[in-house]
Order: structure tokens, then C-alpha cells, then sequence
């Protein structure tokens, strides 16, 4: 895949060797996300940031990468206020808006508009989430912090095993990181879930095929034991027909302590595409977990400013000048709560 | 007119010297919009985007212009949120507000409100549109559009024959429009539009005092003959008494490939105050006619970046300073559809 | 107080040495405020600035201070909109946001949600107004502007007299500017207000015990004599049980230009938290004192950027290094009402 000037729409246009490269620059461009030093190598280009659906995390990640990187950001969170609401067909719409920036981020509740936006597009547009298809930029930061955890640990991503528990038949999430991670070998995917949210069978011949290993468990502590990762999602209570299935699968698929101590090898990552529902009886990641060094939700979310980072110095065609346009921090940066 | 520290409310303000001061400038500061280089001559400079009516082409239009010239956004789009909401008057917001940047554009629904605010203000304001009134800066890149295409076809304003086709009646755009055009000499209007959006008396009654010649047609095909400029509009159906009169327009005056190579003269440049209305039956342009080369409704929007970057720099006082500030752009810029 | 990397939650924060360095840096930033050269010592810094309730004023005063010292904004005024809604804690939220920046602004409506906020944020987090409960950075604003103004009239704040006029019960201004006043040395405060809004009994007890007159006037023209800061807050009608409640003190807390002259001593300071209500029988202060050079108002909101400044530098440690990244400014900056 070459980068430069490139749309990310789709898990499907990383291989492997274009997925370690993105993995080469986020590296790299760590030491700027950590307020080691800062970089103005995109001092001038504009990221339009465009949320036609709310997400406030997606969207602040993505402009901080910017600001990290030099850039300015033009925002949009309107929802009726766009133009699209007068009839305004998404090819003009993404006509004018690309006039006015370098780059584009978008977020559309539609499966599919953004690649019919990006058609359009004078400038590269990077997939924030189009409804229930595609949100690439998750599923690397997912992989990329998988990689890196598993690297603290002597291992890599080859011949993986990986508990995926909760709803596997909605997450977006989830889905496309099935199929990141069918690009490394001998993969064990270790399906936990309701039957009504099971993973999709799609998805379930295709990683097959690729040779990978797939196996599915309806109670919890037999799926989570030999497993390097346990990647546990939100189970969204709307999904089901009546309150009362969702009632009967509440707390089942849910991990505490307790529970990793029990069932768990020793160092068992635990991951979440957050946000996670906290409120009593609903977690699926009990707070109880929060003392667990295991716990690495949030460096998810940090390496998601990294990944972010490394996506537009690759579009922009920077990732090689970032260092020519270092500078020291001056400000305070010591971190409160370091892990 | 004198710029430095000028409010920029209506097109009133504008005569024949003030105008190509504004497209010199606009010339100058194009290498700057299409990233050719970038200059930081307003770093450190603050604007205020403040949309108390939701407009986000408009609105993203200003703040990169900002951005290109080196200076910060603030922004509002919080209608309700204002604290004029709480009683607050006008001149209270708009004296508290100018004390946090240093340049103001505003957009809101009431006529008058931004010359009201502008009293107040302590810093340069410019309006982006109040109510039914004005809209200064989408007429002058209107204007900078035409003179643009009649350059590239051996041409210039004076003598202009324009066909004026859709909503003449509530159309912000195409009165200011008409006004600024005034100020050239001999211009010819074509109005082409049903009865009950004709343009006003009192405009037509002014054009004609002013030396120049305005004719009327009820059919499309009669007036976008020996045209150089045909400038449609989208026809609001909510300016409509009923759905029934609404719907007896619909498609009258919409211009498709067939109609323009059966009438037009060869080159005539196709204009639109954007968004225009896609969906089927309702088009005003035809989407065929994107591969028209005459189509200018993208170079309008890419100008309209390049006259307000040009408002902000003459108002502010940097337009000569612009250069000396200037930088080379180091990331990607090819723009993958040039025209 | 020890600024670097602390949390500004509270005035309680503030001991007299504390409010005194705020102050110090503030004058030391004035001319960056007003545009007499610009510093970017915050060059590449980012602030979270979260509003899960709006407020423009507010919102934009701490922005343009951010961006004043040279870093960049990112914003969120999106309530409905936040993971909050999905049943995420506040301590995810934080967690997860202070990954994406180098200090964040916050406004809740719930009473010490910023505090908890702040428990898991990894960096310093600044209340911009946690419901009923706190808001500092109006209150430190508030009394800079009483001691500026009280400087240029050769006084000084120890033995200050200050009449407190209007909803002395559910302002959250009031009582803050109480507290920290309260460090002072022999301050006498007038409260004047209808008896169903009078200053809560807790803080009139505090403040006698830590050595200031309290007294209690229920007419306008007894409380406003002899004193040095005329602070009037709006009366927020819906705070009355009943609209003939609310009615009944209409106006009769309405200071304007006769009773000032006649009432008032000489230079007595007019200030106000805006926004005041300039509806007619409505307003708070009467739009006759606008000419009166003794009404601050403005120069309170002015001030408050200032301030704010002043939290930025000190939490952040720049404040010794601001000068070093003074630029001149080399745009338009002549106020045109230079009151």
C-alpha cells in the first residue's frame, strides 16, 4: 500500500508489511505524544475534522494527532445543520469541504459514505466510523497495542490466542480487528457470546480459510483461560428484541478480579474498545480491575493519538521529516497517574 | 473605502477602487491557498467564528482562511447556548466577545443584528450573513469568480451579459451580487425566473438608474443565450404558498448538458451560490453537467477561501507583509481531481 | 500553594501569597492580552477544553487565553453527545481525555463532578464551573478587578467596603468572591438583597469569624453609600417559587446613573459577573451608566482572559519563561473603544 495521498477506508487495504510500517511511525512518533518534544512539520496544513454523528473521544483523539504534529483543525459536530440536510448530494459536499483543508477525517452514521465522500474528495480522507461497516483507525490502535503489550512480554502477534467476549455480532470494533489480525499467522480466535451475538459467519469461514484457528465458548471462564489477550466489549443492551433477553445475559460475560485470578494465565492482557458501561450490575470490566498492571484499556486509548499520528505523517507524506522539526517541551508534563 | 480595522457589513461599502483592492489582494494570496507556501503572518492572532445559525461551508470557509494566514479560531455554533438567550443584549455580547480576539466574523438570523453587534464591538467585525439582508462576502467571491473566468476567456466585467435564472425574490446572494456588479460599467441582467420570484422593483429600479440594462424572460431557454455569466439559484419550496405553486416550477428552470450546448454560447460559465439541490426532479444543475469545464461552482468555493483570506489580511493590515512571513510547503498537496 | 501541575478547583485552593502570584503574573501578561507583543511559550501545547454545559463566554475566555500563550484548543461542547451518556464513569472519561492533552478545562452541571474528574485525569484539570458549587477563575477575576481598580484610585484591598446586591443566596460568584475576599484584612461586606435571596447564614458566619463586618441592608439606597465595589448580580427569576414572587422585586434592586449620583460616593466601582439581564424593568444596571468610566464591567471580562492566562502559565510552569517567546505583533490592534 503507498501511503501518500492514500484514503484510509478499510481494513481491507492494510497487508502486513503496510500495517508495520504504520506501526514503524507510531513508534517513532511516540516521544511527541508523550510531550518528550514536540514536532511542527505540518505547521500551516488544516485537518477538517467532520463528526456528522457524535463521538467525542474519536473526534478529540484525532484533532490532538493533529495538533501534535503542527497542524490546525476545523471542526464540524452539526448534524442537521449540514448541507446535505438542503439536498446537497455528499460529491458536492465533499467537493467544497475538501477545497478548504489538506485532509479530511470523517465520521457518517452511513455504511458507506465515506468512501462515496472520499470519491470526491481533492484531498486524502481517513474513515472515523461509517455506522456499522468500518472504523480503521480502532482496529489498528487495537493491533498496534496488542503488539505492543505482547512485545513487554517477549512475544509477538504470531500465534496469538485471543478470548473476544461480549457482543460479537454488532461491534464494529471487533470485526475489523478479526481481520487485521488474519493478516499475521496462526491466529487463535476464541469466540465468547451470547448465541444471539455471535460472531458473524462471514467473518468466522473467512479467517478459516486463512488458516487461522476458531473456536466458540458460551460460558465465560471456559473461553478465557490460555489465551494472551482478552478483548472484552460492551454489550449494547438496544440490540436485543426486549429488555428481557438483555436482562438474561447481564453480568454473564462480565470479568472481575476474581475471576482473572481464577481462570486467567499469569499476565493476560485486557483490553476494551471503550467507553465501558459502568454503571452497577451492567460492567463488563469490573472496577475492581483497576489495580491490574493487565489492565490496558487506557494505553488503547493513548496509542490511539500515536496511531492516529502515524496515519496522517503517512497520508501527508511526513513521517520522515518529523524529527527536522523537533523542539523541547518547555511546560509541565509530568504525569500524575503513570501507568 | 479604507480598510485597516473596517467593518465589513454590506456590499454598500464597496466601490470600483475598494473591490480590485480586494482581488489584487486575493491574487496575491492564491499560492498561499492552493499550498504552493504557507506564511504564518497572523500568528498569534485570534478569530472569532460566531455562528448563531448553523452554516458549516460558510463557517469552515472563514476559519481556514484564518488558518492559512497563520492566525487561531474560536468558535461558536451554540445557538440556544448564547447567553443573549438570558437577556443579554447585543452590545454586552459583542463588547465582552471583542475583548477575546481580534477579528470577529458573524452570522446570525436577524437583518441588522451584525451592524447592531459591530457597534459594540472593539475589534474589526465582518458580517457572514444576517438574516435576508447581507452577505457581503459570498458576493464579492462571486464577483471574483467572474472576473477569474472572463480573464481566462480574454475578457473583463465591463460590458458582462449575465443571466440571473431561478429565485430572484429572496435570494441574498444574487442581490448583492447584482449591487456589486452595478459599480462595473454597461452590465446586462437577464432575469429568468417565475413571476412570483422576481427580482425586487426597487433593484431593478436602481441597476437601471445606474446606467445599465435589465431585461426579464419567463423562459429559460430565451434568456441563457448570449450570456458570458449564467448564474442559477436554488429555488427555496418553502418560499412558496402552497406545495402546489411549488411544484408547477419545479424543473423549469433547470439546466442540464442538452440545454446548455442547444442555447448557450460556447463557454459560458455556469455559477451557483452552492448547496445546490441533488435529489432527483429538483436539481437546478444537472449532475450531468459535471464534466462541463465551464461548470465554475468549485472554483467558487475555492475562492471564497482566497476573498476572505484577502478580507482578513486588509482589514487586519498584513496584506503586505504576507511574503515576508512565507515558508515552504513540506507535505503532500497533489490533488488527485485538478479541476 | 504549589501551582505546577496542581488542580484549581476550589477558592478554598487560594491563601493570600497564592492569590497574590496569580495577580503577579497577570500584570506580567497584560501586554500579551492586549496585543502589545505575542508570546508562544505554550507553542504546541494542548488544552482540553470540555463544556458538558454551555457557556460561550466562558468557553471562549479560556480558549483565547490558551491560544494567547501560543498552544492550540480542542473543544467539546457536545453534552448529549459525551460516552457519559452510554453509562461510561467519570473517571474513564478523564482517564481516557487527559491522554489527549496538556491541561483540561472543565464546566459540569453537577456539583463536584470536576473535583472527581480531576481524581483520575493525568493532567491538571481547571473548574470552569461545577453546577451550584464552584467556579475560581470568576471569582480570582473578580477580585483582580478589585484590586485594579482600587490601585488606580491609590487604595488597596485591605480594609475594603463592598455593597453585594441582588440574588445573594444562589450565586455561585457571590459566594466565591466572598471567600476569597476573606483573606483580606478588615473587609466590610453590605449584603443588600430581598430576604428570600439572602447571603446563606454559613458564609455570613464564617466571614464575621474570620474577623469582617457583615451587615444587611433590604433597600437599595442604605447599602450602596459608603463603599468603596458596587458588585449587583442578576436576579434569576426563575429562582422564585412563584412569578408574582419574582415580580414583586422587579427593579427594586436596579441601580442607574441618578441613583448612583445620588447614593453613591464618588468613583465608587460599578461591577458585575455578566451577563445582565438589559431587558426592560428587567436590567440590573440600567443602560444609563454606560458613559460612567467607574462602571468596570467590561474590564472585568477583559480581566478575566488575563487571569485565566495567569491559572495557564502557573500550572503549566511557564510563567518565568513567557518573555522569552515575545514577538511583536504585526497587525491591526487599535481599539476603537478604548474603554
Amino acid at each position: 500500500m503507498d501511503f501518500t495521498g492514500a484514503d484510509i477506508l478499510s481494513v481491507n487495504q492494510f497487508d502486513r508489511p503496510s500495517i508495520e510500517r504504520v506501526f514503524e511511525v507510531a513508534d517513532d512518533l511516540r516521544p511527541y505524544a508523550q510531550r518528550k518534544r514536540i514536532t511542527r512539520v505540518l505547521q500551516g496544513a488544516i485537518l477538517s475534522n467532520m463528526f456528522f454523528e457524535p463521538s467525542t473521544r474519536t473526534r478529540i483523539s484525532f484533532g490532538s494527532a493533529f495538533n501534535l504534529l503542527g497542524g490546525e483543525v476545523r471542526e464540524t459536530t452539526e448534524v442537521s445543520a449540514s448541507s446535505l440536510a438542503k439536498g446537497e448530494s455528499l460529491h458536492d459536499t465533499a467537493r467544497v469541504l475538501s477545497g478548504y483543508s489538506d485532509v479530511i477525517v470523517m465520521r457518517h452514521p452511513e455504511a458507506g459514505s465515506v468512501a462515496e465522500f472520499a470519491e470526491a474528495s481533492r484531498v486524502p480522507v481517513i474513515n472515523a466510523g461509517d455506522g456499522t461497516n468500518e472504523h480503521p483507525s480502532q482496529a489498528l490502535l487495537d493491533l498496534y497495542t496488542i503488539s505492543k503489550e505482547l512485545e513487554t512480554r517477549g512475544r509477538q502477534i504470531d500465534g496469538l490466542r485471543i478470548a473476544l467476549v461480549g457482543d460479537l455480532r454488532y461491534g464494529r470494533a471487533v470485526h475489523s480487528l478479526c481481520k487485521l489480525l488474519a493478516v499475521y499467522n496462526s491466529v487463535h480466535y476464541k469466540r465468547v457470546s451470547p448465541p444471539e451475538l455471535a460472531l458473524p459467519a462471514g467473518i468466522v469461514e473467512e479467517l478459516r480459510q486463512r488458516g487461522h484457528e476458531v473456536s466458540v465458548y458460551h460460558e465465560l471462564e471456559e473461553g478465557i483461560n490460555q489465551v494472551d489477550i482478552l478483548y472484552v466489549t460492551r454489550t449494547q443492551e438496544e440490540r436485543f428484541p426486549t429488555q428481557e433477553e438483555a436482562d438474561r445475559y447481564r453480568g454473564l460475560f462480565r470479568v472481575n478480579q476474581a475471576i482473572y485470578t481464577k481462570h486467567c494465565e499469569p499476565n493476560t492482557v485486557i483490553m476494551h474498545p471503550l467507553p465501558r458501561d459502568s454503571r452497577a450490575k451492567a460492567q463488563e470490566l469490573d472496577d475492581d480491575l483497576i489495580h491490574n498492571p493487565n489492565l490496558a484499556i487506557f494505553r488503547q486509548t493513548d496509542n490511539g493519538v500515536i496511531v492516529r499520528m502515524s496515519l496522517f505523517a503517512l497520508v501527508l507524506d511526513v513521517a520522515e521529516q518529523v524529527h527536522n522539526h523537533a523542539q523541547p517541551v518547555t511546560w509541565y508534563t509530568a504525569k500524575r497517574n503513570p501507568r
